[in-house]
């Protein structure tokens, strides 16, 4: 089986290195519509050999590892791949995608969300074994054709993953509350920790818990600002709820009600009751 | 020197296991308000023995690693404390805790507050070198006798620390931005998610952004409903102008004004050539 990874930063990096080591794999390649990106993959021998995007069609299996509009781009490019073809997508919401595959490659396609990744991007980025243990979500995949649904069980299974089954509907609701909104909430906190506060304050006071609670401020613009684009009315939900709850504590505080306080803070302690 | 640490949990017993270690540091003794914990405490080995309130005041140095509140209410127990006595105390808000301090003990009286900690807490969560290399503010150190802060600062040397110097106001401020606001959005992402998501589904897709975010939701609920009354109007501030900045974030969202989405993260992720 060859493989062909359309961009080759976090996701697909780290994806060309975990592939390389698996017994049914030959070769690994990739494309990057940027070409810095290009030379560093090859640099960091993550993939053999980089083609161009018309060469991906000579692959058994294509992985889009990119920006989720790039995704909705890319396939309307990939209408004339072959009947046996299997294109991946591993981007973190999915309704606009799967509405957007044009019908005729449908059967091609598999809407996969990995639930891995980390706060950083570009090929440097790259790490093996990011998959390994993870949950992968595949979203309506009863619309891939059986041989394209057989080879990403495989793949996934290969890597180490966990399955999970969602349409695309479900998905992006339960993603824009365990994912998307948190990462905006983060975005946020080091916008106002910085309109507020110096370097050297934040320097001295930044702790283990406000790194944590920033990390993700980190995470590449490009992707998220497309994640939000495409996840927006979800998002905008879920944003709007984590508001309340933060103006219920609030309004707590504010009123000195501090049994509502403590209990307050119990309930979300209970989280760590189902994660841990 | 002999040492007296009251309150066991992941702050006092972390500093036992470390404070065992320096030459200039003879016995390390404890107490707790909770007497299971002593129990921990000496079976695992943090403290050489478990003594009386009554009986600190004949140790060299006393340690308060409770909360706030409690911090408060143990100074006001320790006047009677011989005049070379250092207590030094390592809560996380400051302006209320020096404005309590009986002025017949000012002197003995050393404002810490150590930017290190983690999640966990109970003597359980002591951890050796949780001290090395963080900073620890010190807080209208001028007020403090010369004997108590040569002492306070050689302990803190010894124990790996860097040391930042500032009054209770700014402190406090500080934290709350840095610190205290972090924790409160923490619970409520955690109580957010519980009330929208079932438990499979947050197992299924929390991956390392959300279990950042979520992570400090663990923190003792004791502990932070008296960091939220101490500094309740600094928090406040805090939580209100974070809710501004998200609200910033919502509305281009809404708007679909998705150049100042861009700029918004984009900016965000600015902190992290702060921090990194």
């Amino acid at each position: 089986m060859n493989v062909a990874i359309i961009g080759l930063g976090l996701m697909g990096g780290s994806l060309a290195l975990s592939l390389k080591k698996l017994d049914f794999i030959e070769d690994v390649v990739g494309f990057d519509h940027n070409k810095e990106h290009e030379k560093q993959a090859l640099e960091l021998n993550l993939v053999k050999k980089i083609i161009t995007f018309e060469e991906v069609k000579n692959y058994d299996v294509v992985f889009l590892a990119i920006p989720v509009d790039g995704v909705i781009a890319s396939l309307k490019n990939l209408i004339n791949i072959p009947k046996n073809t299997t294109v991946i997508d591993l981007g973190s919401t999915k309704s606009k995608i799967i509405s957007s595959v044009p019908p005729q490659i449908r059967e091609n396609f598999v809407a996969a969300h990995p639930m891995t990744g980390t706060e950083n991007f570009g090929p440097s980025a790259a790490v093996e074994g990011l998959y390994e243990g993870s949950v992968v979500v595949l979203c309506s995949l009863e619309d891939s054709g059986e041989l394209q649904a057989s080879v990403a069980r495989k793949i996934f299974k290969a890597l180490g993953m966990k399955k999970s089954f969602m349409n695309a509907h479900e998905h992006d609701r339960h993603a824009a509350f365990i994912s998307h909104m948190p990462h905006a909430i983060s975005y946020s906190i080091a916008n106002t920790v910085m309109n507020q506060e110096n370097k050297n304050n934040i320097l001295a006071l930044a702790a283990g818990g406000f790194r944590s609670m920033s990390r993700l401020a980190k995470s590449s613009p490009n992707m998220w600002e497309d994640i939000f684009r495409q996840n927006k009315d979800n998002l905008l939900e879920a944003i709007e709820l984590f508001e309340d709850e933060l103006q219920l504590l609030k309004k707590n505080i504010k009123d000195e009600n501090w049994d509502n306080v403590h209990k307050n803070i119990e309930s979300g302690t209970k989280l760590h009751d189902i994660l841990d």
